[in-house]
């Protein structure tokens, strides 16, 4: 499975039930959320912004998206979750199965961020961000066309601790 | 990595926070408990036996261990979980990545089960097991020796439809 596929099997809206597990806490917490994931062209201006913020030639860029979300979270219910943001995958010229995602804010910090994705055989998507302090894998595969997971975890910049884990469902809604 | 690894890593007493959704009914159930791993001989009577229910030549076991728990949910706080079974990796003599592995009591079925097994590239263990009026995959994989996640999916029997699906972040217990 190549990139284009991933994007176009996630465009849509997706109800996501999200278990957090706060490993240094030991606490849990529950997230809903709605998300929107919607195909962008990739001549969109701020896809061509995006692309040149990190000097990357836009006509490199495949299938790039945005995903907005909206939900709440059982640890802080006064806090809105919403959010919407950028995604343009680059694909590896020579190999298509990997390549970087830039996204103009990120789901963990509010900067722009270079990560780096790759398509394993099964189709897994597998994603990671380097930041400052942190690093971010996350796993995405779908089960059946209307049903995705997501594990993200959260590990310390040298990689070898883990502060935070979690797993996602992710229905499809078939009402928009 | 074959299965004499894998049970020696997995061997100890572990933290187990488990957030179970209930996809079906839209449900988030958490369940938290503690579960002990320990070696077993393969002489041990109940190795030989279990073998001998599945017309499995003894010899073949390799690395069977025990494995107990005891935890609560919030589903419903005054059922106890608590449970032990043995289990008895028979690998493949032609693919030592795969085999069976039998157990005298399942987690979803109160039978013995014969799952299949298969130790992915990168270290993850993933196991099938066929019930009745139902299919339960299940993934185990090591972040570091004292960190294991484990994603288990309870699908209709056709294997189409997911009704169950759970993650639980496993972290090992330096205390006894």
């Amino acid at each position: 499975m190549a990139i284009a596929e991933f994007v176009q099997k996630s465009l849509g809206n997706w109800r996501s039930h999200r278990s957090v597990h706060h490993l240094a806490f030991g606490h849990l917490e529950e997230v809903n959320s709605t998300i929107e994931i919607v195909t962008l062209n990739v001549d969109d201006p701020l896809v061509i912004s995006l692309c040149k913020e990190h000097n990357i030639d836009p006509q490199l860029a495949q299938s790039p998206f945005r995903m907005s979300w909206e939900g709440e979270s059982d640890w802080d219910e006064d806090e809105e979750l919403k959010g919407t943001t950028v995604l343009v995958p680059i694909p590896d010229p020579q190999n298509p199965q990997q390549g970087k995602l830039l996204r103009d804010r990120g789901y963990a910090e509010t900067m722009t961020a270079i990560a780096h994705y790759h398509l394993t055989e099964d189709g897994t998507f597998v994603l990671l961000t380097n930041y400052d302090r942190a690093a971010a894998e996350e796993k995405i595969w779908f089960v059946n066309p209307n049903l995705r997971f997501r594990i993200s975890m959260i590990k310390t910049s040298d990689g070898k601790g883990v502060t935070t884990a979690s797993f996602s469902s992710e229905i499809r809604s078939l009402s928009t």
